[in-house]
């Protein structure tokens, strides 16, 4: 037990992360059901396909989930209504002004986190009322932060920031990182990547399988113009990286970035296509499992590395 | 005792970084003095400069102590003879190929480490035959790699790729970060921006007092066409920024990096004209200190952090 455990009434402090493409109701139920917070990515769905995640996640388990909502959703109100509607407890906000929104759901007794990448952001969430925040380092797939921090860096800067409980994201796959995230002060983890190619995620096997093959170096924070993202390198990167090198703007960017892109690949696996988000730590993911194993997994890593911690006094 | 500390012959796994302007015979002595390694900084010296820190180092302590060689240096063999002539028995390689220089020095007896930022030159280096490698993220300062793979995701795969040690860089200044390098499974840790700021440090004490007042997001890895540094944001930075706003060229980069930039900004304490080389983790650096207080605050630090760990069992 501690803070996150408590404030999200979990079993372990652990965040499966709310992932365009991946983490639907399916993700978060098997999540939830196996003792961490099982999250549903609202990013990649309309609102009426919201609605049906969320209902189908209330049957599936009977364990606490979440919703995730980046602020810069064009439907927000829409979003928001359903949250209410449906009872949603606990909301994952990212992307935008915490303090827009963070009182209404206070209001209504919903728990709130918002992802932040400095302490700047940490401390408007913290005065706008949320009961959390996620801390995400430069290392993390997706969308990011423009200032470059890694989660080494960032978990410290924020919890000297604030006195929230601060979860750490970014770089964490296995029991060994998030035992360093705990080392740094995190009360817990959120993870993306090792979750995005789970047995339970609906991303497309090919894309499982490409980030499966993944080496180190394979990712690239890219389209900083717009807004930076991490991704795999592919056949789409190459043609961001063809405009850089003939020197680009946001119209061009823009326009080969187009829509949908994050569907074809994540979802249709297109792999040449397909923007391909994920992060760095994809390099030393080497399998793809169910929800409880690897859950599992990581708690038998955590206390054995704990276990075998160096010592000054050895 | 562990794998590092026996190579070594130190008391603790922890490693001083050899740093242009700032780590010369002083700071490497009081290094070693307190039961860490201590390196001597060759960037930045001209051959007759090293060959006088090396006698006082040699005269300051007792205990062992390294010199840091970039492989880019340009008169790198006048180098090697001084380390042979005065008998230095630990070499730290970085920036280069391991495979030139490590045989000559292995067989003279010297203990070989190299700096590396991907699995590709940590193999490298193993098959070169060096006794461990120091793998160093993308939040360390000064000269980084091109894969801008962060401390929490490069640790991971250097272990998984090489059997010899593995010291974790970049982003690590207290003893939370130490431990959670140590729980990534490092076997030691490099420490640099914590003692550049030291008392012994031979930085200017303007640079060390811009440091300390140095936020999140203050530091930048720039000049990527030349090869990648990380500095703190000020004029000089400024002026490198406005070239890429209006598309820039290697020759116009190098034109305006010229020459004893870094000197200027590190040992002159010209903040405005200079490069002023650090880390990220410079964001929560606090106080200038001695380097006994440094290493028995990370000591103890690390060892409070550790007793007081998450347990999944609790």
């Amino acid at each position: 037990m501690n803070r996150v455990t408590h404030l999200l009434g979990i079993k372990h402090p652990i965040i499966q992360a709310g992932m365009v493409w991946c983490s639907g109701w399916k993700l978060a139920s098997a999540a939830s059901n196996n003792g961490i917070l099982g999250v549903i990515g609202a990013g990649s769905m309309y609102p009426d396909v919201l609605k049906l995640h969320i209902q189908k996640c209330k049957k599936a388990t009977q364990f606490p989930f979440a919703v995730n909502i980046p602020l810069f959703y064009p439907q927000i109100e829409e979003l928001f209504e359903i949250l209410f509607e449906e009872g949603v407890e606990i909301v994952i906000t990212s992307g935008g002004n915490p303090g827009l929104y963070t009182q209404r759901m206070k209001n209504r007794g919903i728990k709130v986190m918002h992802v932040i990448a400095n302490v700047k952001f940490a401390k408007k969430a913290q005065d706008a009322g949320v009961d959390a925040v996620i801390a995400e380092g430069f290392e993390a797939g997706g969308h990011n932060g423009r200032d470059e921090i890694t989660t080494m860096c960032l978990v410290p800067s924020i919890i000297k920031a604030v006195k929230i409980p601060v979860i750490a994201a970014g770089g964490i796959g296995t029991g060994r990182s998030m035992l360093a995230a705990m080392s740094l002060g995190a009360e817990g983890v959120q993870i993306g990547s090792r979750f995005a190619i789970s047995k339970e995620s609906s991303a497309h096997d090919l894309f499982k399988e490409y980030v499966l093959s993944a080496k180190d170096g394979d990712t690239v924070l890219t389209l900083k113009e717009l807004a930076p993202v991490r991704m795999l390198k592919n056949e789409f990167y190459s043609r961001i990286l063809k405009l850089y090198q003939k020197g680009t703007n946001k119209e061009e960017l823009k326009e080969l970035l187009g829509r949908s892109r994050i569907k074809k690949g994540i979802f249709e696996g297109d792999l040449i296509e397909g923007n391909l988000e994920i992060g760095q730590i994809s390099a030393i993911i080497e399998s793809i499992d169910s929800v409880k194993t690897i859950v599992q997994e990581i708690i038998m890593d955590y206390e054995s590395a704990k276990l075998n911690l160096f010592s000054f006094h050895d």
